[in-house]
Formats: structure tokens, sequence, C-alpha cells
């Protein structure tokens, strides 16, 4: 369990927790937190707990002392665990930290169940250029990623026609543009059905979040970029949907919870018990649907645009995607910005001759690395007045 | 395709003949069309063609003379055709006459796609167990159990909770029960969805289609009765979905045409082109579900109850309602006497000891012929008056 204090982690370790004859955990990771890592690796018998912090080394070894529980540190220490031997490497540290430990596994020829981003998004042809090598087993755990999965099973890719991955629509939907142009950091997090960190609730209102799945699904999936769509669905309750070459489309359904595709992950392709809420049409009574408004939520058309220009674009917009919403949840810039320092950051690199090919690890880094640089030049340039 | 003129064999027929490169139409037949019937052989280059209504054989006989075409006609026909090397049987005939040789399929271990109710309806034990012992393969083509088989696909079945049957909740779905009590044929033939048949039409008004797709599905799928149910979707976009044990619910979803569910029946576990309307969700813009009134909707009751009771109950049902749709339709009969009829009919067969195990199909048919027998009774003593 890469990144087990986090909120896949904690996740992850309520399902294994209730079946301890199934699960044996092997090692648990964390960036940081010191005390929550320990209480984990006890309370699971984890063989080892690493903390990538390495500063933190001797707390967590003191933490552990008596235990019989290893203790390692670092970025060498994250790789060391991700190479243990074990059945499935649940990988769930976020951001680009999550790429070094999470292709380790994929080397080492694990089953990888994914909750990171950044492989896919940054690193897509690398990393699975890796999966393909190594013949690994790949189980998204994103929600709409495990719902494409589960309906998409042992699929032949030309019986596929397209894949639709829905989205909320965020808490921003129904609003115009100029009530969107005043829209508050406070006024985004307020996310109509997910209860979900900081950043990915503003990736939410700017439908970022649902065009980086785009991007990912294009990396997962047989199919081209022109087979994948974004339906809003304010209730959330279909998470995705293929359709096929006989007019069939297959669709995955549930409340939202974390826990049921990360279940779908360990237990695939059998299934395990989830205590999830279960779905009860009729008390839903409703289900919407509606075309994503490109014009006034232009970050997905951006993520659009870089899936189809490949290469470093995807890594670049990502980047530049984390630098502007650092700067919205500073209210150093407007709610509309956001995309619009994304497009100019693209531009920028575009320029700079910096979306070539990506061929290894190291140049998706370099790339994630100018392109925030790139988007803090224009931020500080352009002078955005703060809107709050 | 046992039942080439019917809806089920023109739908089938229309997507083999789109790739006729692919399938090789070994047997065609009809229970008395003699020209249809010879105009698909001809076209479709069947080996035999095969007329149940024996007096037509010399018709049928001159019709293909010169052709090359064999010709048979009469029971013994039929199940010869049934029995011809085929990788798969269409059994598309309706009624109690598709037992016999929709049975003598599954015996030469053929794998069945499967649109003949009686088989699971009245007959489901028996059925069942033949095709169980052949260990052939049941490909169900109605929509409803379509969708279940294919978002079960290789499910262990303890991973299954609940399978849901949706229904579009006929025409009368909001009709009061004053209203229903003088409900008119013409008027129950209004279905919104589908264009159908009179006899499944009127069965999609009271809710009995739903009742006996409700018996299918206990028979085809490793659940009990009480992990089925129906839901009311008046837009029936969802045809059915399974609900597994980690909160996940599978669904299939498809414009109303039945080219999808006989493509996927044929093609399977691989696809094949059907060229139907596809399923756009925003066009759709809104689905609904509602719990269906049993009160209103008696038929649906008493079909779970038969399916619970088992034994000869289901084909008693099925009798008894067949009985009853065609008084309704002859006016004869009320559209709230329907389920009455069926009830009593029921409680008889029951008074008598007619409700046993079934052992074979003689045994069935014998309790088919029974049920009618006891259902004309019922009608002609209660002297129910004409309605209209």
């Amino acid at each position: 369990m890469l990144g087990a204090t986090g909120s896949v982690g904690g996740s992850t370790l309520d399902l294994v927790g209730r079946t301890p004859h199934v699960f044996k955990v092997v090692a648990l990771t964390a960036q940081r937190s010191v005390e929550a890592l320990a209480e984990c690796a006890s309370r699971h018998h984890a063989e080892v707990a690493v903390i990538a912090d390495a500063s933190q080394y001797n707390a967590l070894k003191e933490r552990l002392s008596g235990s019989g529980i290893e203790v390692a540190a670092g970025a060498s220490g994250l790789i060391e665990a991700a190479e243990r031997p074990a059945d499935c490497v649940m990988a769930g540290i976020s951001g680009a930290a999550g790429l070094g430990p999470t292709m380790a596994a994929v080397r080492q020829g694990r089953r990888v169940a994914l909750a990171n981003k950044e492989c896919l998004v940054s690193a897509g042809e690398i990393f699975m250029e890796a999966v393909r090598r190594a013949g690994t087993e790949l189980l998204p755990v994103d929600s709409e990623h495990s719902a494409v999965f589960q309906v998409l099973a042992t699929a032949e890719p030309d019986a596929i026609e397209r894949i639709i991955l829905t989205g909320s629509g965020g808490p921003f939907r129904t609003w115009a543009t100029d009530r969107l142009a005043r829209a508050t950091p406070e006024e985004a997090l307020r996310h109509p059905n997910w209860s979900m960190g900081r950043k990915i609730s503003i990736d939410s209102a700017t439908l970022m979040n649902k065009g980086l799945e785009l991007i990912e699904a294009y990396h997962l999936f047989p199919v081209e970029a022109d087979q994948l769509d974004v339906v809003v669905h304010p209730q959330q309750i279909i998470h995705a949907l293929v359709a096929y070459r006989d007019g069939s489309m297959l669709a995955q359904l549930a409340c939202p919870d974390m826990r049921t595709p990360i279940a779908v992950s360990l237990a695939w392709p059998m299934r395990m018990d989830a205590p999830t809420k279960r779905l009860d049409l009729v008390d839903i009574g409703q289900m919407n649907f509606e075309r994503p408004n490109e014009q006034r939520f232009q970050a997905l058309g951006l993520a659009r645009q870089a899936m189809q220009r490949g290469g470093m674009a995807p890594a670049v917009l990502n980047a530049a995607n984390e630098v502007a919403v650092e700067a919205f949840l500073g209210k150093r810039l407007g709610f509309l910005q956001i995309a619009q320092l994304v497009a100019e950051t693209l531009e920028l690199a575009e320029a700079k001759g910096l979306l070539g090919e990506a061929t290894d690890l190291d140049g998706v880094l370099a790339a994630d690395a100018s392109a925030r640089r790139l988007a803090l030049n224009v931020l500080r340039k352009e002078r955005l007045p703060p809107v709050h």
C-alpha cells in the first residue's frame, strides 16, 4: 500500500481490516505522518513501514521499536517497498511523487491497483509501455475508470464504439460566465456528491478533473481519442459507460464511496464485500444527463487538445493546472483564469519546444518542472489582479 | 432458426443477411406461412425449410422445387431441424409449440439463443436440468435477460446480491383503479416504447410480462427468488441491472430494438455490428425509476408467488393468463379481471393437486391443458359480464 495514510489508503485498509484472514499487509508507506503510519502498520501487522520524508526516519524507528515491523525511509525506501513480493500493489501516492514507486511495482510485474493520476496523465506513454513490457495487470481505482474496466472486461478492442465518462458538472454547473468570474475558492470547494481534497474539488469545479480522466482513459483502454466522451450527470450514479458495436451500452452504477472501486481492484475478477450504502434506484428516482458546456468550462477542451497532441502536452497541462489551482486557492487568480493560465502555459511550452515525446520518467519530471516555472512566470508577469 | 417468419426470426435474418460471409443458414422453420418461409429459405440459401403445419407440406415442396432446398413438415420435421449440426440454434418459436424443438436442440448440445418464454416459464426446472446435463450454453434473447447476461458474464454466484429487471410500467402506469376497470383492449395495445404483438402488449399492460420475466430470470441466473426485483423505468433505456456485493451495479442500456440482444446472442463473447439507433444519453436527458404498484397490477405478485411455489404453478399461471388475455381481447373480460381469473385458476389447480413437481415435458403440456380448461370453466361459470 503506497500512500497508506491518504484517502485511498484509509479506504483500502478499512476493507482489508474487515477480512484480515484474506489479506496480508506487506508494506505501508506515508509521506510524513509518522504517528498515523505507525498506527496503521501495527494494526495491520505490516512487514515494513516506510516514511518518504527521510528526516522522520528516527521518529518512526522509535515509534515502532519492539514491534517487529521493519522501518525504512526516503525515495529508495519507497521503491524497496514497491518491489517487495506481493500479489497486489495499491498505488495510492498522489502527485509526481507516486511515479517512481508505482513504476517500480510495474517493472517487478506486480498487479497494480492504480490510484495515482500522474502515472497516466503525465507519463502515460512511458507508463503503459512499462505495463505492456512487464505483462502485468493494471486495475484502475478511480471510480470512472473502474466503471469502464468492469464493463469492458475481455471485450475485443474492435467491439468498442465509445467510452463515456460521466461527471457531476461540479458546483458551478448552472452558473453563468459572469458569475463564474467571481467564484470563490469556498464556493468551489462545495462539491455536490463527493467529499474530496481541495485540489481535486477545484478540478471538479473547472471540469479539469474530467479532462485529466479523459487522458487517463485514453491510455488505459483500447480506444482512440475521438471515441472518448464526457457526459454531465448531476446525480453521478452512473460512473461510466461503454458503447458496443451491436448497440449495447454497459454501465457501472454505485453510490459515491471509494471503497467500491477499491474492492473491485483488490478482488478482481472475484468480488469482495464492501460495506457501502447500496444503490436504490427508486430512492434516487431520477437521473439526468446533459452535454458539458465547453465554452464556460474551457479546461475540458484544453485537456482534450493535450490528449490529442500527446508527448509532453498532458504533463505540461497537469503541472500548469496545479500552479493555477494553488493560485486560485490563494486568491491570486480568478476562477476563469485557471484555464487561461493553463492555456497560456501550453502555448509558451509549445513555442519553447517543450512538448516533444516523453522518453523516460526523468524527462517527464523535467517537463513538469519547466511547466511549473512557465506558469509561475505567466502568473507573475501578467500581474493578474486578485479578484476577491 | 426455429420460427423464421416471426418477429425474432425477421430480426435475426436481417442481421444474418448483412454478413452472409460470416453466417451460414442451416434450417428455417415456420408455422404455416409457406410463402414467407420459402422466400427466406431461398434468400438465405438454407439447407432445409420446415413447415410445422403438415398440411402445407406439398405447397412448400412445390414452391421450393428446383431450388435444391430440402423440405420437411410437422413436429418431427421441427425436431429434425433443431437437431441438424449447427453452431447455434435460434429458438424463436413462441408458445408451447416451441418446447419440443428447443429441448431437442439443447439435448444435442447445441448453443441455444432462447427467445421462447415457455421453456423457462412453464418448463423451467426440466429445461434447465437438460441444459446442465448437455453442458450447453444458453443465451437469452429477451432484452431484459440479455442485459443481465451481458453484465453477469463470469461472475461467481456468491458475488451477486440482486438482479433487477426494469419495465416501462405499461400504458396504464399512472391510471387509477377505477379507470383500469374500464380499460379497453385498444388502450392496452398502445405500448409506450416497443411495437409488439397483441398478447405481449396486454401482458405489458398488466405487468404479467414482468412477472413471467422474473420466473425466467429465476431459472436462468444463479439467484434465489428473493434476490430478484422489478423497477419501473418508463423510458426503458436501462433493461436490467446486477448488484454485486461490493456495491457495484452493472447495467445494460440500449434503444428498444430486438436486433441488439439478438446480435449479442449470435456473436457472444464477441460483438457483431447491429444497425440499430445508438443511445444518446444527452438526447434522452432524463431517466426515471419508481416502484411497481402491485395493488393495481396484481399479476406481478401472482407471478412472484408462482415462482416461489415452483412445480407446475408457473405453467398454470401462464396458461390461465393466455386464456384471460384472449378473453380480454375478445371483450369477454375486464382488464382487472385478467389477474383475477389467473388467481382463481391457480387456487382451483392447487385444490385439485395440479401444482406438483414437473417431471417431463408431457407433464408440463398436460398441466398447461388442464389449466386452460379450468380457466375457461371459471370464465363460463362466473358469467363475467362483458364490460365494453
